[in-house]
């Protein structure tokens, strides 16, 4: 059957479950039996646990319906073929092929840069390639922003705890000039190596970044009269082949990304395995690659009970779109998972905050969630008071492992530090499913509030590399659900394009004006 | 008159309000006389700018009326004069007093505890204090959870451009084990001291990376042959005269706080003031009391149009309960606020997310907003597609500042990256109000997302401390407005309880037993 692009409103599963009258009732029908069977391999030794979300059996029979109406399985093979799937901008969406191992031709150029990635991270390693004068490089500092910088920032951290550091990675995103000081302040010029990240390679944030590092740095070896130091020495670029970085006579290598892979999808491409393979060596990034090969795999799956993220996707659509629920949160049990809800934020928001179809059209239901989080147990003491009683219920998705990274706990009150945050994590599930009752109305939890689980035995390279993917194939599946183009993110230009009017002192519009005075401009 | 506790929709400026149904057209009624007039003194420096936001003067006029009937000054004073508003656990609300300087003797207990943390942290910089060994000490490590972390790592994160660190200062709450590792690999045992920052010294997770932290850095000083070396000569406590901790012979000096000071409310009492004192010196601390009595001080004024947080409170309830928009982004462009927003959700999102009066009452109307945020520009390259092209429309809190904490900048292409980033806001504000109209749908943006600034001339300690201020007296009022206890926290409760329970072997519930077992319990 040929691939039909039809909106979300117009599939007659999704007629059938907006008529959904009798939703599961969770304080009583989550037991046991539900939470271990309502469960589906995710990759990488993840499982996913969507029993204690709101979905009866009779709705995933609509739901698989519907993904069967939407095709969504034959459009991520679409995807897959290298068809230009992102409409507005005639591209292909290949960040799949980043960590493909079939030998295929069309992974041919990612293969080639990832063998330059694992030579180069060797060199450095080895002390083959040494800064301008001839020290080892101890420290990497990747300049890059969103994509450049929220996902491979995430993953450096998670990762963090599980293997022993090769060289210091440190970040650098914001335009602010306090976040590049504040770096410069940390580091020794001589044997720092900067990893300039930027597709296009014109994003005015990197570039004002390396200008303002690589003066500063410039400035403080002159000072301190260290000769022979020279910045282009300790500059690499991840870049696309085209990009005015790419010529560049002031950076010593460039690894190259191309038009096919969009920032928030880069994590698996140059973009996130530079800076991995600096810090942990390449192996380890070859270990988050195989992780995310197979959370791929089964994504390929047509079954939503056996394919993770397909399920997680139209539970997803059923909170959104039946439940209308505006929100969802990420609440990973571990702290090594800190700054990956900030990772899911762009990558879900970014990709399916949009209110046309992939047509152009506008649509009449709403699409992309809010998505925040922080990590477990920390939230518990901050926000989850308004995810327990607020007037607004907020689907949860919860992360966790059976160990921790680094193995060092102690037992205090006859459990590990360990149990106590599963503990935690099994219990917050309990309450937000089935709440309490209680006569004091402040006491009263109502329960009704779904969340799905995906655990696993340790956070290493594997596990991640399949977290990653899995979350990436949800979004996917959300925007063949929903219609929508998830690979382009025309509402970033019109800011873009106000600001430069703002610099070239021609803001046009005097309420602009007005702003722009208030802030010194 | 007396005053009395009306729920909002009994209100009949609120049921006025409600019947609004000319909304502003920001893309046409935004000026530059409406942008720089609709703007009102925050305290520290700060001004608050309202003008992107949705209200009309009709609505505004309205929103007077709101506050008069509503009480919410006199309900503020009445907190301030010690009434126990804090209903359901019969307590006053006192946090205010931990920043008056007018010498009353109800604030003779903070006074007092402020100025044991000048003697102590004073003591601790010329080395009249020192470790175990003798050695003095270089590092402070905040151990807390919750409100005895987020607010005082967000402020000490925000100062750390400003002020040379006199102590470098790291924070552990989570209890994940990784968390206390981490740290334990960062610092030396002789020269590190530990803050334990509990109310009730019963905190699960402060009390266990105690130990996990105290086990490791005996043993570890123990295997590196260290003489003399003792952990409690490392520790000081942060706690409630009553609690177990005060009277602990294992804790070299107790700074205290009371019931009458909530957790996310404690930032300007020792909980802050401990760490901040020791980090930046005792003076930096004492500056950011006078920015918030400064915005206190302000947060009494009838009138909405001179009293910043009671207009930004009143613009809140008007977004969730006139507009109906369920979330609230926090954007301050400042990298040194990178936390900031992690405060305010836990600020708001515990005080206010409630769904019964303060009388214990189902309520019918939403109450706190879902907050999450991140410091720009980088939101502009993550979630800021979904605020601009998204299906929900998302009320925006920028935060902005003149000059940068450091002063170290570069020019490139014409401007400094200071410029860039506050052009970037300025744009930003515009975008979003105002939109663009496009032919092509995708490249199409409608507007009319409100938004409102606050802005200064550099982030200080007095300008951080207004900073605070501001959100903790709009978060207040806008309790008041709904008639909720904004001072308890129930909802944490149920999960405790339950987590308890599964560590004890007793889960009770089978599905929690199965959520024990999969987490490997």
């Amino acid at each position: 059957m040929p691939i039909q692009w039809n909106n979300l409103d117009t599939v007659s599963a999704y007629t059938q479950l907006r008529k959904t009258d009798t939703l599961v009732n969770l304080t009583e029908d989550l037991n046991a039996e539900r939470v271990k069977t309502w469960s589906i391999s995710a990759g990488g030794g993840l499982q996913f646990y969507y029993g204690a979300s709101m979905v009866s059996p009779n709705d995933i029979s609509r739901l698989r319906e519907l993904a069967d109406q939407q095709q969504l399985i034959d459009k991520f093979k679409l995807l897959l073929s290298g068809e230009a799937v992102n409409t507005s901008e005639n591209r292909s969406v290949l960040h799949h092929l980043t960590r493909t191992d079939d030998g295929s031709s069309s992974a041919a150029f990612y293969r080639e840069q990832n063998d330059a990635l694992r030579r180069f991270s060797e060199s450095v390693h080895s002390g083959r390639i040494l800064g301008s004068t001839g020290k080892k490089f101890d420290t990497v500092v990747q300049i890059g922003i969103g994509g450049s910088d929220l996902g491979p920032r995430a993953l450096h951290l998670a990762l963090k705890g599980a293997y022993p550091a090769k060289m210091r990675a440190l970040f650098v995103s914001n335009v602010d000039p306090d976040a590049a000081a504040e770096v410069i302040s940390l580091i020794n010029p001589e044997t720092a190596l900067f990893i300039l990240v930027s597709k296009s390679g014109t994003t005015q944030e990197t570039l004002a970044n390396r200008a303002l590092i690589m003066n500063r740095l410039t400035h403080q070896t002159r000072q301190r009269g260290v000769s022979g130091y020279n910045p282009g020495d300790h500059l690499a670029a991840v870049t696309s082949e085209t990009s005015p970085l790419a010529e560049s006579k002031d950076v010593r290598e460039s690894f190259f990304i191309d038009d096919s892979i969009g920032g928030r999808y880069s994590s698996t491409s140059a973009v996130g395995g530079a800076v991995l393979s600096l810090a942990y060596g390449h192996g380890v990034f070859t270990e988050l690659l195989a992780g995310a090969r197979q959370a791929d795999q089964k994504a390929l799956g047509r079954d939503p009970l056996s394919n993770a993220a397909l399920m997680d996707a139209l539970i997803g659509v059923f909170n959104r779109n039946v439940m209308g629920l505006p929100c969802t949160a990420v609440l990973p049990y571990s702290q090594a998972l800190a700054r990956f809800p900030a990772h899911l934020q762009q990558l879900d928001m970014e990709s399916n905050g949009k209110s046309v179809n992939r047509g152009g059209e506008a649509l009449a239901y709403p699409t992309g969630p809010i998505v925040f989080g922080e990590p477990g147990t920390n939230g518990q003491h901050s926000f989850y008071q308004l995810l327990h009683q607020g007037t607004d219920a907020v689907p949860l998705q919860f992360v966790g492992f059976r160990e921790s990274q680094r193995g060092e706990d102690t037992e205090t009150e006859g459990s590990t530090s360990q149990a106590k945050l599963n503990a935690n994590l099994a219990a917050q599930i309990i309450a937000f499913a089935k709440g309490k009752h209680s006569s004091d109305a402040n006491k009263n939890f109502k329960g009704m509030r779904p969340s799905t689980l995906l655990a696993g035995q340790r956070l290493d390279a594997r596990a991640l590399g399949a977290l990653l993917a899995h979350f990436e194939n949800k979004v996917m599946f959300q925007g063949f659900c929903w219609n929508i183009n998830s690979f382009d993110q025309e509402g970033v230009q019109l800011g873009k394009l106000l600001a430069r009017s703002v610099l070239s002192g021609q803001s046009g519009d005097e309420a602009l004006g007005a702003y722009a005075d208030i802030l010194g401009l």
